[in-house]
């Protein structure tokens, strides 16, 4: 709705250890559908061999017929992108896949590195050439570069970027989690049937029954492979947290708990303290859909109002709509909500939409 | 949601006398999309031309790129169709347009004959040929029938025809709307600009920003035309009213005003009563999203419970959902719905869907 | 290539007794794909219930997947049809199926009706609505009027058409193939493992490898049933045979015969024939690739001039080809075809295309 | 038709200094489609920008309404692929695009390496990624790394590349065509309206009506910009030719000249070599159409047997065309080729295809 949120929210997932991998990535992307709907891919790996699916379009378009079962294997990587204009390109869709001398790898990222240009410039001056426009190429020409010493170059990679990232990393034999030491973006650790998964959000565990274990720390590398799970702190002296208020407020769905916090429970809050806040002499409080649904319930609970849902949603809003002609003004808020003018008419009305922390707007209908 | 409820809703739209008739019943219809998603079309009349397009899918995947402009005329007739299994064929969508010795004519339906399969079996005696199932071609046989002694044969057909109905009919300079004498299913009439719209529900009218002018009577024929709207009363003798409930509860979307009262209001009020009326013993009510939203805000007023969304719905359920193997149970559930546990963890929930009118449901979480 | 030829030419199969209908109607249609490209169909009977597939675009992209596994029974129509501007609709696709008091009937139909219009308007008046702008739909009106006093009203019907037609017609029981009086279009009978076969050409029956029994003789109905065939004259009366030129030289394929001449032979005849009435003084022959192979060696034969394939065809022209803007000139021709000038030139040309009956021409290169 | 022949034929196509490029283009690539159909791409330059538009199947396919319109600028490079199991994807169609140090390039190959893998595992040691399983990504890797006292490192890189190799490769400023020392696969430079065009084959000259210049020398680098076209010999020790005899014989067209003798005119003398060689006693020679036409015409003429096109070809064979079941024997022959039984019957028939250099064939019908 508002054009000012940071674009850069995906969702990924990963599986370990589960002979239906691919088709738990599937509904565990579908329950992340809501970070992103421009294109979602899935990467298993079997036997060594990757094995790839990627298109544009919600999970449900991309995985059709017998997509799904050519995607064989018992580990997986999942990815939706979210829409930006610009760069929707298919080359750009995730997760990303390469062969170097580590062998295969596949990337899912969420986030974005502000450091990108000049790690960029530097691996080109290297000889490194770039197939793709994201961020998450330079993640993986980083770990591709021979290593100098030491065993693993993922930290040393890690120690480079700069910005938001969660990350699920697929090797060949190997699932690895990543989150940036501020820890911007969630990444969960759940496990299914023995299996290990890993999802930006934890509803996604809700739907494919898996229990949740914990979050992925802010600096944290979770390595899963045979012999377990294993936890590195690849930012020992980095112990600031900066989590993205915004999962909060807009990108996370409200069954989800992020930082040992419910989302759904955190918006009721936002909008008591909101009316605690704002002394806004009104009738009725009203959510716009389906944001601030949370919200304005906390609001109207704090402030005795009553709680009307008077504006109606269209859920069948696509991308493809076409735009209209000059004959209907104000159309695109019309097409999606439209207000029930028997409920707010001659009253004073709070307005309650995911801008809430931006400061309370009351309106007068 | 619930597999009884009966099936054949649909939405029909209609307009006379605007340039952009085409342009205008797009927008209708994707008002009328919770109506039906099955498929979607549009016959437009220019200079006695008809032209048409239909396709299966949601409004806004049939109607691309250049098709509303290739649609041209000032008289307009739409249809969204409501998926059903087994008939579900591109030939079946409506509106049905044929050519006879009155001229073209296009017919939208909404509705189902109780007494097709009679009629039917009657006319292809007579010699008619039939090309699809739908019941709406039975009222373009009856009404191509050579006319006996009278001007007007739809009178004659309408009274041959029993069950549910309302219509939108256009010949090559009429647009006709008709509702059954039981008022079994909505239709409205609006005004834009001079032109007249014929809409199965009024939320329609206020996304192209049209005037409601009033219902379409029960038993009532308008016949709209160069020299304004003409009403006919079909059936002096039936002043019975029996208007489907469903409407309310179910089908209509809550912004719609019918029979003169708001969806919204309705559906409150039978939450209201629905506590009025059982007493029970709870904490919490919760409503299953979106169709219980309403009488649950109703429950919850009157019995002073708090009112809480503890399902969470995800809006990305497409028809091409794959389903899921064995490994997850109740998946149907889970991947529209998701319960916030912590919200509901050890309390006494009232859960509120549409199932309301066929008696109150407590559960316990 | 050339815009005068009649358009009306199309493909019809049919299969009688075999418990692969569908698919021997599939390569049947195939092979008589050079009949028509815009749009393709089958529909099967099995336990007197049809099933139906039909779309645009050539046999191989309308026929995909799993829907020849779905198209059952032993009993099959299918008809391809020729790409004509202005009336290329999916609802004018082929074969047109109804239901009557005579039960479910498809109709698969090459030719054309010179008074249809007539008809039309006769129908209408009686009460018959129109679906379609086939021809082939009054045939259907027709039969299914109620007859009167005589047990088959196929022979009244076809009395009252007149012009082009075969016809291959199903019905729940039967097959039944249909020639006009004039012989105009081809209809073949053929025979694999005990099943009877319909087929416009007899290169088809090459294909599937049945064997070619006879020609369906001019205004003869053979019905085919569980009773095997039976054939009635339907024109008594009709000894005419009028068979349309345009099937030697350019309709028909070259490896079909056709009233017991093989085309190719006609083909190489007319070469001949055309060597021998004109005394071009030239240097070598050229076909136009590939309707006219046959008739330039027919002529290379028969005048001792050397013959060279100096036109190279392009077989990757589709429908979908996009047109050139003005930079390049010719572009129709060339994009089809390519002059191999080093072949001729400085030498005196004859081109020997299709349009051979409508007079020779000498090119000068 | 023989699976025994190389695969790795595709087509290359370059345009340097036209206002339309990407439309010249698409028509070269059409005109080279014959050495692909798996998958078509164009890539072109405006101000330093590059756009691309690539998928899989025919260039008529791939390239549909507005596609061409937003390929900008007037420099452009286009391939076709050649269908190859196993490594269909969409990933390997070509151009490949890529940004390096050297800013972006983009490069169309045709022919392959024989020490690609070798050349990957020395790669992946230094670091490099690979996003894709074509030859082709190598030498862009060569050609990426940093220049070591040079200011081309393109001529280096070519030194460290072995086997088959035509390119046409895109700087931001520059079109390159290179041919590999041998000179295994044909590549041309023409002229239209002083701009510059490379292509596989000179056949796509005809169709744009562009001026045939030469053909790039075995060895040869030409670099083509604003200053005009520059020719350096990269293996100036390497004099030796090898051209591919199936240039000749089954991968060009016969309207093309390659290294100054035209296609048709060597299949012709082929045919004629053919009939002095064997002594068939035989009654006709039919070609195999159509890449049999050529040598079975040469063939006809110098053994005096008459020529007869006894094989029908259907047009219409689809890469999507279903599989039979087994009911049709020697189904995937006669799907495409039928024979004309009394054009041969009791005959002894010479059969001419394209394996013609691998010893005559001579069957009796």
């Amino acid at each position: 709705m508002s054009e000012t949120h940071p674009r850069h929210y995906c969702g990924v997932f990963g599986v370990y250890g589960h002979p239906n991998a691919a088709e738990l990535t599937y509904y565990g992307l579908y329950a992340l559908q809501h970070r992103g709907q421009e294109s979602a891919g899935i990467v298993t790996c079997a036997d060594g061999q990757f094995r790839v699916h990627k298109g544009m379009g919600l999970v449900s378009q991309v995985f059709k017929g017998k997509t799904l079962e050519r995607l064989k294997g018992s580990m997986a990587v999942g990815h939706t992108r979210y829409s930006t204009t610009g760069s929707s390109h298919h080359r750009n869709s995730q997760p990303l896949t390469v062969d170097c001398s580590k062998g295969q790898i596949a990337i899912a990222h969420n986030g974005n590195l502000t450091n990108a240009a000049q790690l960029r410039d530097e691996l080109e001056l290297g000889g490194s050439i770039f197939q793709t426009t994201v961020d998450s190429e330079i993640i993986l020409h980083l770990m591709a570069r021979p290593s100098n010493g030491s065993d693993n170059n993922l930290v040393q990679s890690l120690q480079r970027i700069q910005g938001a990232y969660s990350l699920v990393i697929m090797t060949e034999n190997e699932l690895i989690g990543v989150r940036d030491p501020h820890g911007f973006r969630p990444l969960s650790i759940g496990k299914l049937d023995g299996a290990y998964v890993l999802s930006s959000e934890t509803c996604a565990f809700d739907l494919i029954q898996a229990e949740f274990v914990r979050d992925v720390e802010p600096g944290e590398i979770v390595i899963i492979n045979d012999d377990g799970i294993q936890s590195i702190n690849a930012f020992p002296m980095h112990p600031r947290k900066a989590f993205c208020i915004f999962e909060y407020v807009y990108f996370s769905r409200p069954d989800s708990i992020i930082n040992d916090r419910g989302v759904y429970g955190v918006r009721v809050n936002m909008g008591r303290e909101m009316a605690k806040e704002t002394a806004v002499d009104a009738d009725l409080v009203v959510p716009v859909p389906d944001s601030g649904n949370c919200a304005a319930l906390g609001y109207a609970l704090e402030s005795g109002l009553p709680y009307e849902m008077a504006f109606v949603r269209n859920h069948y809003v696509g991308r493809s709509f076409l735009q209209p002609s000059q004959l209907i003004r104000d159309f695109n808020v019309r097409v999606k909500l439209n207000l029930i003018n028997e409920l707010v008419e001659g009253k004073r009305v709070v307005i309650v939409d995911d801008s809430i922390v931006r400061g309370p707007r009351a309106r007068r209908a």
